[in-house]
């Protein structure tokens, strides 16, 4: 069963092990076990529904409490202090876009709000319900059947409520794969990642979802609106940018066709240490503009190579890597490469020995697979750390954003140090490091993780993350950079738009979404605000 | 000089040798030379412009005919009969967005709608004047400098009425390229690529103008709009989509930052022949989908291929090439492709070797270089064609369009059966063949030629031209494809765009343009009709 009030399922715990607690204390101070409300605490609070009865609308209090929030941590704080705040008055899981369109139709009629339900995995404030008027929670869940595949053409359409390994697994049955895996993947939908424009871990292969997604059907409050999907095209605006990255404002999107791969044949991560951040940068840099067919390339900067050393356990092993990195020029501020590839055997394992004799010209130590292998198998089970901190007293943070490759260095600076100085003023410390998470010719994103002790009481806790937050989205946007690389906007991030967009790119954005949904009933006060 | 009513510089002829002119009279029957209005014709008839006087605004006639149309045939019938119809009232050649910014305001002031002219090479209608109100051309032909080269993130800015060569000088003294090459290249400029969303012959390695452009500013009649440049982002709607396809309607681009490369190590065109179009186009699939680093797949139909030997002249050489072809199984129904790989010397080579040995499999001959680098050498004169052909009686049009892999034969077929059924009735036979000039994992480009008759007076050529016209683009549209993959919409293709968008999309298209430009009057009754 999935955990109500964190991440992932209640079966699988990742414990922090005795050396990696005491790193942390070390850094920022003991922690205090904080005390969490119960799922029946939290839902007491639930008001009764201002929803008129519909056959396909659950208006149980336990469905809509599970149904409220998303995994940012303002977010956890409302779950675990049983202060769930406004929730939707009712969700429904349609089983077809007719029963879309119907509901859309309901929402008009009760006056409601509507906020679409992907996986719930959101940590940018995606799925908060409305406090002015009802709200109509849309779950895609029930949307997920593979309608067809194409092995001709590499395309495959799904319901878009359709989670990561359900997907793949539909589409490993046929010999095919999306490659599409960000963190979140477990839970995660398809229809999720297009309208908040997601980005996966192995995206230097398999792209973004802006290039994988090549068409679909969204249900607007205006009508349907049909994507065909065509190799390329040039004739006008392209409808699927409309709806990439619209994180629900225009629509709902119920069916995604999207751009497969078959299965890659040989698919291997090895790590390369580097002397230091400078030189591990260029490397990287010089990398990613040499256009190799690699799948993954991941740097962490010295204080996350340093905590992933910390964590992994195995001190003994880990000593002795370490020794032996030393003797080979990477000491105190190493800093850690994972390397993918992915596809033709012969050209993959070509890509990596080009991209091994790149990382030497900066002093990079290759390694072997041992770290990147272990990386793989965590892949999707380092974010259960979240919780296994929460129980210490620690909270889990992270942002990310894009930029330049001459603005990176300083973005990562700055959004470390906004963080500690945001977190000094309420007297504590923060255990921040920072990685690469995707590498362009271009430049690269830059995502950081806070850890910082929780005080433990509901006021305290969410001052603590807003002046967090707030300071390093204004330092991001400071350094140039994009306020979000691949969480989307959603309420947290809604501030900072601007920014970027300008006051006349957010008003064609408002422009369009009007045109679809001109009573603006859909995900109000996300992404643009009023 | 450019030519005035043809393509190209006057300095340059590429003539039709007797034997490619028997092929097209056994085909379509021999042509008659037609009479060409001289230019002073031409302007005769030009009426007094209706625009107040404005320091940056020229009104004479001869600048305003030379301005008032594109290379589309009905643009041709229009310049070579002297009845240019409606032309710009004025034009203007600013030297910055200021003077852009007081232009639009000026023409707001004058009621005057706004043709924004790049290259004037369009192909699909786009540059016509308004017939019912005054109309202000504005050539961004002064707009051409490189204002910064980034290497370490490998962007570079320029004003967007920068032309191909002089952009790639630009970039080639620094080591650097866009590696955008239409067929326009000569002439066509970064702005029109981008609101036309351009693809160069070597977007498999370089991608289409949407993967090249980064950011960059517009002037609109509500205001400028700036777009940074992030190597990605997930922050909602990406405002570089709202510009791409525009064509004019929501304001002018004046300055566009794109991602360049270094110049490539090495680059090499070969040529395969194949015995005929399903094994060839079965081979084509397989190579897009392998994703080899390759630059350029260029597969001619039977005819095309045909065609091309002809016009190749060399008739010996040939002779004995097709000799030696037939030994090898590659008879009357051969196809070429052209096979393109460029970068670091050791990977494009491995690719080439993986791509000839893809195309054995499907018995494709691979018959070295020499056909590939003489196409190279002739990549951007073949255009030059269209005058000679002209001269002889003869007129030259084509379609494209981009289709997913199964529809791309019925397509194909579809379209030139169109194009000979239109034709016939009106008496006439048409010389029509095809090449995917794109291909993708999804699909292809469908790219076909069409060569007929002219009549030598106007009512009848432009009645010959719609017929064509309406009837291939039906064929297209019928076909599930996109009414254009690089040519862009127009004025030429606007009735066929709802077949594609929808009700809804273009709704939503016009809503867009109307709060960037809600006067409409940015380039109207191209793109999307009132």
């Amino acid at each position: 069963m999935r955990r109500w009030n964190g991440w992932g399922d209640e079966t699988i715990d990742v414990e922090m092990n005795a050396d990696a607690l005491g790193f942390l204390e070390a850094r920022i101070g003991p922690g205090q076990a904080p005390t969490d409300a119960s799922f029946e605490q939290a839902c007491a609070a639930i008001r009764a529904s201002r929803l008129s009865p519909h056959p396909l609308v659950d208006t149980n209090t336990s469905v809509r409490a599970l149904h409220a929030l998303g995994q940012s941590l303002p977010d956890w704080l409302r779950l675990r202090h049983g202060r769930l705040g406004a929730v939707p008055d009712g969700v429904a899981f349609p089983e077809s876009a007719d029963q879309v369109r119907a509901l859309l139709a309901y929402a008009a009629a009760n006056g409601a709000a509507v906020v679409p339900y992907g996986g719930g995995t959101s940590v940018a404030g995606h799925l908060t319900a409305s406090l002015d008027q009802p709200t109509l929670c849309i779950a895609l869940t029930r949307l997920r059947a593979m309608r067809n595949l194409d092995t001709e053409s590499q395309l495959a359409s799904f319901g878009a409520g359709v989670t990561g390994p359900d997907l793949e697994a539909q589409l490993r049955a046929h010999g095919y794969t999306l490659g599409h895996f960000p963190q979140s993947f477990e839970y995660s939908t398809l229809g999720g990642w297009v309208v908040t424009r997601s980005s996966g871990q192995q995206s230097l292969r398999y792209g973004r979802i802006e290039q994988l997604f090549a068409g679909g059907r969204v249900e607007t409050p205006a009508g349907t609106l049909d994507i065909p999907t065509f190799p390329a095209s040039a004739a006008g605006t392209d409808l699927r940018e409309l709806v990439l990255g619209s994180e629900g404002r225009l629509g709902i999107l119920v069916d995604a066709t999207v751009r497969v791969t078959k299965l890659p044949d040989y698919e291997a991560f090895h790590a390369v240490f580097f002397p230091d951040w400078d030189s591990a940068q260029r490397a990287v840099r010089t990398l990613a503009q040499a256009r190799l067919p690699l799948s993954m390339l991941r740097l962490s900067n010295a204080v996350e190579t340093q905590t992933m050393l910390a964590l992994a356990g195995h001190k003994r092993l880990v000593g002795v890597l370490e020794k032996w990195l030393r003797l080979r020029g990477c000491g105190e501020g190493k800093c850690m490469l994972l390397v993918g590839a992915s596809g033709n055997k012969g050209q993959a394992r070509a890509a990596l020995r080009a991209a091994f004799a790149i990382a030497r010209g900066e002093r990079g130590v290759h390694i072997g697979k041992g770290l990147g292998e272990r990386w793989r198998h965590n892949r999707f089970r380092n974010v259960y750390l979240r919780n296994a901190a929460w129980r210490q007293g620690y909270a889990i943070d992270t942002v990310e954003t894009a930029l330049d490759w001459p603005g990176v260095n300083g973005a990562m600076a700055a959004i470390e140090a906004a963080a500690a100085q945001a977190l000094g003023e309420h007297g504590e410390r923060v255990h921040a490091y920072t990685h690469l998470s995707h590498l362009y010719p271009q430049g690269a994103s830059v995502y950081s993780t806070f850890v910082y002790r929780l005080a433990g009481d509901y006021e305290t806790d969410l001052a603590r993350w807003r002046s967090l937050k707030s300071a390093v989205s204004e330092a991001i946007v400071a350094s140039g950079g994009t306020i979000s690389h691949q969480h989307g906007v959603g309420a947290d991030h809604a501030p900072w738009l601007e920014a970027e967009k300008g006051h006349l790119g957010l008003e064609a954005m408002r422009a369009l979404f009007n045109r679809f949904d001109p009573d603006g009933r859909m995900n109000p006060g996300k992404l643009v605000l009023p």
